[in-house]
């Protein structure tokens, strides 16, 4: 047996999510059904994130185990063939040692969430960002930010189907960045709570359109509630950015 | 009768070209279709450019007469409303002198071509860009690139469906950019041959690829002849802009 790290780019437009569903197509899938065509395995992959419908990946990181032996790049090749049409790339692929694992190896996580901040509907974008039509006030949003970096309780920005045994989480980083209309989001942490990128961005969208003060944002934090949530951002803005192993 | 000048963005995957087309979709006939319904009133619009179908706008510059009085916000507003679901944006709408006309006073053109220079097919940039697998060198193409800039004859860069009356024209700007995958080919002249940008980009592919010396290319360039040409790139990584008008 042979582990395989794979590092997957797809948009997530198409799917109801990378984790396989009863209910319609995933990314988990398609990966698996190219593994299975190619090698004549059945297989199964390991992701290090579970991204919901619409959500994309600029560099998910997962694994697969294959019995017969397989030079890399070919692999990586031969599943980029076999996955077209789906808009899932197989950007790298490289052997790592037996006791590596995508999801329980994987030690950081980052996302960006992308917002175009204007009055015109999206084209080119449309379905890979958020149209938010009221003007963003960016420093005061990057500043409100900065109260939810660091170890704290985030019940309030978890999904009420969340599965993490506890909603105790440590976030590395949370910055808001503008470039012209364009302004992205990014947070990095050991592990994210199911929905809570999504809806800490939807809350910074609130401080940005002026309805809530910084304060307003660590009264939600510290109410330890879904009620306190003020918004969820829709999933088309968001990208899994990045994993780390260390 | 007030004159109103438009910037465009589209995606230009679902249209057969910006230009009324007996046989399929417009981005011209979609917005005049929009002005009309808003106004009542008959509407011709006219462009700085004429792109092909499936090439891109980021900002393309129009301009539509309309008898009754508008304000440029609220058309603006109600255009966008009008044009939805196709991927065709009102960004900016303004009240111009009679006399100004997209296309005639128009002085200056600019086009990004965009390259993902990687393995992996396309996902979040399918039809948004031109995919090559094999490792281009920037410098090379960036250098050779620099023999197109200047007064020449194009013949050998121009389409046979070609409608300018010369085929002499004057490129001010051919720039061959690398941000990681990614090669962005920065044009800019008064006026553009048909096919033009697509035609200069593909022979420096070949550049980039080591088929072709940066004398090649300057050899294809004195041959004036359409036979001369090495390759054609593909409408998707082709993006109008930005025109000027001074």
């Amino acid at each position: 047996m042979t582990r395989f790290a794979l590092t997957l780019e797809f948009d997530g437009g198409p799917f109801m999510g990378l984790q396989r569903q009863a209910h319609g197509p995933s990314v988990q899938q398609h990966v698996e059904e190219a593994v299975q065509a190619i090698t004549g395995e059945a297989a199964v992959m390991h992701a290090a994130g579970r991204t919901d419908a619409g959500v994309h990946a600029l560099a998910m990181r997962a694994h697969v185990d294959i019995e017969k032996p397989f030079d890399p790049f070919r692999l990586m090749e031969a599943l980029n063939a076999k996955l077209r049409p789906q808009p899932i790339a197989v950007l790298a692929c490289e052997i790592v040692p037996d006791d590596w694992h995508a999801r329980f190896s994987c030690t950081g996580r980052s996302y960006i969430y992308r917002i175009t901040n204007r009055r015109a509907p999206l084209t080119l974008e449309r379905g890979k960002a958020w149209q938010v039509s009221a003007p963003l006030d960016v420093p005061a949003m990057h500043e409100a930010a900065q109260h939810l970096v660091g170890h704290h309780d985030f019940t309030t920005f978890r999904s009420v189907h969340c599965q993490a045994a506890s909603p105790v989480k440590t976030l590395d980083r949370l910055d808001v960045i503008r470039d012209g209309d364009e302004i992205d989001i990014h947070a990095a942490a050991r592990s994210f709570l199911h929905h809570q990128v999504r809806s800490m961005v939807g809350c910074l969208v609130l401080v940005g359109r002026g309805k809530w003060s910084g304060d307003d944002l660590k009264a939600a934090l510290e109410a330890r509630d879904r009620a306190a949530l003020g918004y969820n951002a829709p999933p088309d803005g968001l990208y899994f950015a990045g994993a780390t192993y260390s």
